[in-house]
């Protein structure tokens, strides 16, 4: 639902250099958490041509293998030989951390854990709507499962000449009555070995990563398809596009369709707002949603750096709440608590489950490596009934 | 003008480490397009203690002295010693940059040269209102107007103990009209000499910062002000925290009010549609304010990858509009031409004019070192005219 008769979003895979950045940051942020919960980590990584960077701030009593973590995702990913471009066995690993300046440290931490201060100033965002039944714009969704199906097929080998760097984009045509109704335009480049056509390659994206994905009855002649419009995608990765850490906030979050904050996710311990207040948003706004106070939610909370106390709280219902407005911002604030202590209890923040968040999108989906046997706490509509209780 | 009843925006001084990024990416762009217009230049820059690494893919002909540069825009910012953390004349510069994939260029580079086709596929959007005289969201403008006062304090010498880290925060109280009415809550953190005390560090920054840029009446006994709330700030720039080139998207565009299509601006020449089609995107809905067809207007386009036509425009003027929005959208075809090549043209955009766009934001001011003598092309109200020509 949406204002826009046309909306486009995008996504990446998980071989795309700003990618492999994203999930090593996240793997060492994991890594260190599984040792020591009360770390703080602001892992920042850069990908080029042949080698892998860390750099960002950390502090910790842990020791974890910083080099062979890197290298892990790496060959994860399918980066395994200089022939796709990139080798997480022999490209140079290089590690420029440094530790949490204790200036910052003295804001965050308090005597009295609860009064656990914002690691930093900033605003975060949360959205939610009801045009899919995971609560998620529709053109994010179905731009995030065109690649995780090209990971799939890939993996999977049913096509077998694919390689890890992919992106993909939908163009969504909305009806007058703010529902999806047909898509106009798909993009997907997807890097791929020397051998394929461009013309085997085309058919075989369309049969085997775009017709199982998106919804038959939103394709017609009138959809466009642009399938490797640059003829040639077979040098990607790193060597075509430097990777960095934090590049793909839009991509990780709503694809476009809610506003954003600026923050980035990736190698940050949720003491950082960015991360934590975000994901909290995205769970007050699902469960504002969920509780059928509005079809369509975003929240805006900001912070200063040092304060437990948001600095603002503040709502916006487009037009969709079945209760008026200040009623629905008294009950937010009664049933969810957004100090950072407080988010970091209650959506049980301080464990090794960020790696899978790292591609395919933060919100609205099952990571298919269930960390700790649970979905992304924040996905949750647990609190949808206290928010009905709240308004009666 | 907008739907919350409450809305925060923040900035960062030229002296934050992404910005140091930022500015060293758009530093290099200048000098190599000053050479040669032809160049493919996509630059990317993390800084972190004693370092300034510069990536990414660049083909030109031109010969720059890249060490320079970099160490003249580290310098130039004011780290100039390793008392204050950095010092350009002495840090370490690496430089791994590669070339453009030729793939890649194959997919943009076309005989006819007004086919030329957008550098990459993704989604930018353009956005003005009539809340500030410069068509701007009212709290970005004033968080920018903060820390551009807090380097202009540095640099003139009124408050000698400052250092070039800073970083605001706004939050402004719209009213029923929508309009603004009262400033909420302010936050400013800033670098300082070990020598200043906390309580003249906040007295001055009030008297000196705060209230020379903040509208007296927006100020009241219910403004809350944090001032370097963690207490002490004497550790910042690269050292404090890492910083990348393109981490502060919504500080560099309308501080969140407006959506975000995910691309970042500095370092990228203008073949690269995240930065050429944003910057073309704040140009149309300018002059759609500036012709009185809506207050508030968000524009939407997208691309594939090597195509130079938008794969879609779309438009949101949010109920403001004073004709039929589908007319709208038939001016804005029939006036603006938002092919790759027509916008490099139309904005003039092929000349050294990045590296002021890279700190306090990229819309709505007239940049400080004017280069060629003009300000920023994507802010002229040219077409305003002919929009309401097409409209009769
Ligand atoms: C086009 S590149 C970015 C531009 C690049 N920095 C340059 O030098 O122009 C962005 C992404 O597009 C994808 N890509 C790389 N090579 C490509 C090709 N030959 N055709 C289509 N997409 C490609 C990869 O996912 C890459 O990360
Ligand atoms: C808080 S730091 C980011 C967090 C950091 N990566 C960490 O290790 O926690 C973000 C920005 O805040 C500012 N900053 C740095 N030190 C600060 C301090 N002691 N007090 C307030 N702000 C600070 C700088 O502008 C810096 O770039």
């Amino acid at each position: 639902m949406t204002e826009y008769s046309l909306f486009t979003s995008e996504s990446v895979s998980e071989g795309h250099p700003d990618k492999i950045a994203d999930q090593i940051s996240d793997a060492i942020l994991d890594a260190i958490l599984a040792e020591d919960p009360r770390a703080r980590v602001a892992c920042e990584t850069m990908v080029k041509t042949g080698v892998a960077i860390i750099s960002g701030e950390i502090s910790t009593n842990a020791w974890v293998d910083l080099e062979g973590i890197v290298r892990g995702v790496i060959n994860d990913i399918g980066y395994t030989s200089s022939d796709v471009g990139f080798d997480g066995a022999t490209c140079s690993v290089i590690n420029i951390i440094g530790k949490q300046s204790p200036e910052i440290n003295q804001g965050v931490d308090r005597d009295n854990l609860e009064d656990q201060g914002a690691g930093d100033q900033g605003l975060m965002f949360g959205y939610a709507s009801d045009e899919t039944d995971v609560l998620m714009p529709a053109p994010i969704t179905y731009a995030h499962r065109l690649v995780e199906r090209q990971a799939k097929v890939r993996r999977d080998g049913t096509l077998k000449w694919l390689r890890p760097d992919a992106k993909s984009q939908v163009t969504l045509r909305y009806g007058e009555d703010g529902r999806p109704e047909a898509i106009d335009a798909v993009v997907l480049s997807t890097q791929h070995n020397p051998e394929i056509t461009l013309s085997d390659l085309r058919e075989a994206v369309i049969e085997e990563i775009i017709k199982p994905v998106l919804p038959a009855e939103w394709l017609s002649d009138h959809t466009k398809y642009f399938i490797n419009p640059t003829g040639k995608f077979v040098i990607g990765g790193p060597v075509g596009d430097c990777g960095l850490t934090g590049r793909k906030i839009i991509v990780d979050s709503y694809g476009g369709m809610a506003r954003h904050g600026g923050g980035a996710f990736s190698g940050k311990d949720p003491s950082k707002v960015d991360r934590s207040a975000a994901y909290a948003g995205r769970w007050v706004a699902k469960n504002i949603v969920a509780a059928g106070l509005a079809s369509r939610c975003e929240i805006q909370v900001s912070y200063a750096i040092g304060e437990a106390q948001p600095t603002s709280i503040s709502l916006n219902t487009f037009g969709t709440e079945t209760v008026p407005h200040d009623k629905i911002v008294a009950a937010v604030r009664e049933v969810f608590d957004l100090r950072p202590f407080a988010i970091i209890r209650d959506l049980d923040l301080l464990h090794p489950i960020y790696r899978p968040t790292a591609s395919y999108g933060h919100f609205g989906r099952q990571p298919y490596q269930l960390n700790r046997g649970t979905a992304f706490s924040w996905e949750r509509t647990d609190r949808a009934e206290a928010l009905k209780a709240a308004l009666r």
